[in-house]
């Protein structure tokens, strides 16, 4: 039976600084990002976000980011190996411990914003990103961009890989996302990203922003629960996927 | 048989940001309180600092502060109890979680600097703190000052507690430091600092700056490593001890 | 001819994290606060906000606060008079500094937060705040609290003072403000809010909250620019006064 | 009459972090570049530094950074134009404030760590800070590289510029400094360091590294004041100089 995770970035809020619309989301994802502390959550609202999935089920992930919380995690920086790792090690152990520390377990990891740009087109980051989470609980997946050279070094090493495609980017012919500064980078017609979810779940075909229909492992779509209509769009897809017969189920569960 | 425990907080450097001396000091003590973050502590000097820890044997707790590292966790604030409690439980499992990731155990917890004095004059915000503790992990042992009521509090939750004492403080008649804004607040003198913790490790007792000597619990005793004599300090301290024929022992040991 | 300031705290943006409606909210004010960066306010928020209030001709002021990102500032820190003085001359310096380097002028400074109330009940934190602000420029208004000691410090260094009164809040009989933690502290109703505005700037009068009808000294009136109806809340008051013949004016202007 | 500026980096200690020797150092400079709080440099630091460089007659400059305290300023961030450019503002706009409020005059700008590095490699950024600087006050002096593009982007700008050279660093035949990956990147005995300097003060001259002498601008030599002999190498380099006939003055004076 085919099956899909839904998946979103949540307890990104700083403080009196709030952002997105967590609540309102939860009940149409299966897995959670929350985020660590380093480019959003105070630990306030990083204990409430695992307490929110906890009572709606949905699996909980940590998402670390490079340290820049001015920048929301958007901005690259050039850490060494060593720096990296740490950063990665002690952002994930806080959500692993407080996730357990509330009977929950700890699922996942998906690096954020810049981060994850950055191991996307490096794969030396890549792997410093994918041993440092292997080394801290081989048991934890790594969620990652579909079709990239990341998920094999994963594989070899035996961590576990989540292929995430989204579901407002448009993509080039090699299956790199396009970019952000070209107007075609997204998809804001909301039927067309439901067209591209359905295709890319349904058929695990994506058709490029050149017009060609390419092979992608999809494995968890990511939806933004930041913008304004986020929420109504989450439950479309939602709603769609069920009809055409798929599972949303969480990528770790079996 | 009579035993002590001898503690320092270490791993407080944050990045280019060097404090004390966390490898020369190692072999003189038995447990340690690490950063975790907020006061000092970047990720690489606390991963270090915990596997420094873990190669001397030395017993490894959080050092939770206010999030405050322009001031070094030095001055005090004024947080909700919610706020309080995310933020000692962020920071203790971060240190827990990646104090398990090189399989060693989180053993205890001291809150520091202005953190530690607020919990001392205030039982509301110790037991704020050593509720949130024992939420995390009834295990852990508390570590806080020698004759506070909060003892009392963390022995009916049965919570573990640590009484600490300083080898370089005067004691007032109620068992309360010294005020540093007093010029007599600090025992300068290395040998009074020496027979003072003789006597509180040997005979439980304390010369209080009146001159009376009173009862204290001395289950470990506070080394300062961040200043210029530090290190021939614990050694003078420990070795003294040793003659004395006490054990030096981790006070989570049994 | 009688006449009110309207001020708002704007700026308070930091990165993506947004607060408030600031363009909105610019041509119901004459005057505002920006964030320093210590609170809220990054440097590009900090830049814009300065343009837009350019823009408007709304006159523009600091608005520092204690060194607390995560708290939004709104908790109450312990720091030394030489911190403090040090932490208000920067943050003043820089919106000093970015103002004049676009042709415009500094002309007032307002605490943030918890630095506002700290200094509203303690007279020792008011001094330093007002002989620092009076060293930097002798010719910046001091915004504070209206029937507060801290007016006469003001004015007997020669600092100007403008006694600010709150739209929203109630007061006591002793002409301090009913605490948050009172049910009765906010005025919901904007007809009631409407109401002790005009009573404020037309007849520096205020009802308290039993009921006794006491002078007050109203030379600018606080607006909140981050609820929710807070820009036509803004507008109302706004007209409410011009219709009831008060010349809306900012206070430093002459 | 040949004339050499000796500069140092100061202010850079962070609340109880302390970094470098600025009092000792002080008597032997003609500039000094002082932190601005991203990389170092809290609010006590700065105003102390600022002091204690006017009661010795040196020259103040700004040292704006990246924003990043946990990495010192020594990570590459990559921002935008308008975040680069707004960071720079509010920086050197708040040094200039807090020199001006004490009767001195900020007379030149100096990026830090990784944000010199940058503008060094990449014209682009390069372009940026300089147009920012010229913007905030033409009559700043940009202190950077010698031999780099970026000098002739000043000038014809109207910007001063003031090519700065290393004592301890070794050049390449392009006249960028041997990267530090590589061994022998620097200078580490005095005596070869002092004679690079006096090759350079006084013959505008360096012999690279691979022996071959060629022309280089050295209007201010670079000293580094966190290093175990920093005093003393001071010390040495400016006795050095004048003995060789040359004056020691700051490269902003006329």
């Amino acid at each position: 039976m085919k099956r899909i995770d839904l998946n979103c970035d949540l307890g990104e809020s700083y403080g009196r600084f709030k952002v997105g619309n967590d609540e309102a989301i939860m009940p149409y994802i299966t897995s959670c990002n929350i985020a660590c502390g380093f480019h959003g959550g105070d630990p306030v609202t990083i204990v409430k976000t695992i307490d929110l999935a906890a009572s709606h089920g949905v699996q909980i992930g940590a998402h670390p980011s490079f340290p820049d919380l001015q920048g929301f995690g958007r901005r690259e920086m050039v850490m060494s190996n060593e720096e990296l790792s740490a950063c990665v090690k002690y952002q994930v152990m806080a959500l692993k411990g407080l996730t357990e520390a509330v009977g929950q377990k700890l699922r996942h990891v998906k690096p954020h914003g810049a981060l994850y740009n950055a191991a996307a087109k490096d794969l030396a980051i890549a792997k410093t990103l994918i041993s440092t989470v292997f080394s801290l609980d081989p048991e934890l997946v790594f969620v990652g961009p579909a079709m990239n050279a990341m998920r094999g070094f994963a594989r070899d090493l035996g961590q576990k890989y989540a292929s995430e495609v989204f579901a407002d980017r448009r993509y080039n012919d090699n299956l790199t996302l396009v970019s952000r500064a070209l107007p075609e980078a997204m998809i804001t017609d909301e039927e067309e990203a439901e067209r591209q979810v359905l295709q890319m779940a349904l058929d695990q075909k994506v058709t490029t922003v050149t017009g060609v229909e390419k092979d992608i492992t999809a494995e968890t779509i990511c939806l933004h629960g930041d913008q304004p209509n986020a929420v109504n769009f989450a439950r479309r897809i939602r709603t769609a996927l069920i009809e055409q017969g798929l599972t949303i189920k969480a990528h770790a569960d079996d």
